[in-house]
């Protein structure tokens, strides 16, 4: 079985099983909330589609400037996510949400980060289908972050038997033989953060191989794509 | 002084120092050719062209599928270099001529390779310019030897006092903490070379600090651009 990385999306191209990867910090805080406790978790393409989607009793979740906007009660942080418990989140993130709607056509569509690496890349070898690492990247470039991120899950992959497939998969798995917090704080997603105080998120992104929770697309609700744990 | 990483070719956009980068093969193979000996390099866009420039006894060497087209004298492959002692060699390449086309308006261009990695990053500094390092790519799709080759030179820049700019400069030098020849390896050039039994080739361009040779521009030749060393 093989896998690809591609540094972008590319809307309409996947097939088998896609794994997302916006690794700061949408992937990553998207599996922190179903680990908390989160009912379900609907990503939204922007801030007024996420006010739209909400129904009564659920979480709004989104940032502009890596902070919430007027009304949302989380910022995306992946260091806030104790109020999700037993409730719905909508989240609005831009690029990690234009990445999944460019999976859809895929059979499986999971959420990869490093915080999952491991047990992302092992429900991938699950649905027995060649896997595609989709970076999100930021505004249309790709992104150091998201490429090492994929290149970790593609470790993963590999360890499991699957076989890289193209020049990008193996520049990915090259990238991966760094360690993660040095990449990480390289990348202008990390320096972003820190620009607005929120470097501390960037080490929460950088931890490898945490827990086991990977989100699951699950069906639409609206412009929104609702993924479960 | 900082430098940058173009993963590929941003025509018109070059001011201070360029260093061209098409290490398998053009740029590696050039600088062998004026260490041999060759009185002067033409780099020309495509072999009929290369056919058009040549003057009496010069040098014809280009490739198509990685072997000389009919006529031609040498098939742009390093470890064949002897032949152009004394003489110019007007060189028909892809990807490493419209690199190097598309940096013509930096103040200086120079050709890098690993072979000249830290004699490359000298001479730059020389200029006391800023410095772009320009990865050929493939056919408008960037390269993980380019990228890879890149990496190694900025990590040159940076010992001499010069400061990564931007993500890909960072992603170039996390690349080139790996060994050259699995990453030259895997690279999509690499296996077309092997694919027509020139494996050897990729063994000699991924050679790292093996000569001090630096091809640098010196003007045009109709459509040719003419190096020297
Ligand atoms: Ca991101
Ligand atoms: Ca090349
Ligand atoms: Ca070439």
């Amino acid at each position: 079985m093989r896998f690809r990385v591609d540094p972008l999306p590319l809307p309409g191209t996947y097939r088998g099983t896609a794994i997302v990867v916006d690794v700061i910090r949408a992937t990553t805080t998207a599996g922190l909330y179903l680990r908390a406790g989160a009912k379900a978790l609907i990503l939204a393409p922007g801030v007024e589609v996420a006010r739209a989607l909400r129904q009564e009793g659920e979480i709004l979740a989104g940032e502009v400037g890596g902070l919430p906007p007027e009304g949302f009660d989380l910022g995306n942080s992946p260091r806030e996510v104790e109020r999700v418990v037993g409730k719905a989140v909508v989240m609005a993130t831009t690029n990690g949400t234009r990445a999944a709607h460019a999976a859809l056509g895929a059979r499986h569509i999971l959420l990869g980060s490093l915080q999952n690496a491991r047990t992302v890349a092992e429900k991938a070898r699950e649905t027995g289908e060649e896997v595609h690492l989709v970076c999100a990247g930021k505004e249309g470039q790709m992104a150091l972050d998201d490429l090492y991120t994929a290149g970790v899950i593609g470790k993963r992959l590999k360890g499991l038997g699957f076989s890289p497939e193209g020049e990008m998969a193996h520049l990915a798995l090259f990238l991966a033989e760094n360690p993660a917090f040095p990449v990480l704080s390289s990348s202008e997603a990390a320096k972003a953060l820190v620009g607005v105080g929120l470097g501390e998120d960037v080490a929460e992104c950088a931890r490898v191989d945490v827990h086991a929770v990977v989100p699951r697309f699950l069906g639409m609700r609206g412009e929104g794509m609702v993924f479960g744990g």
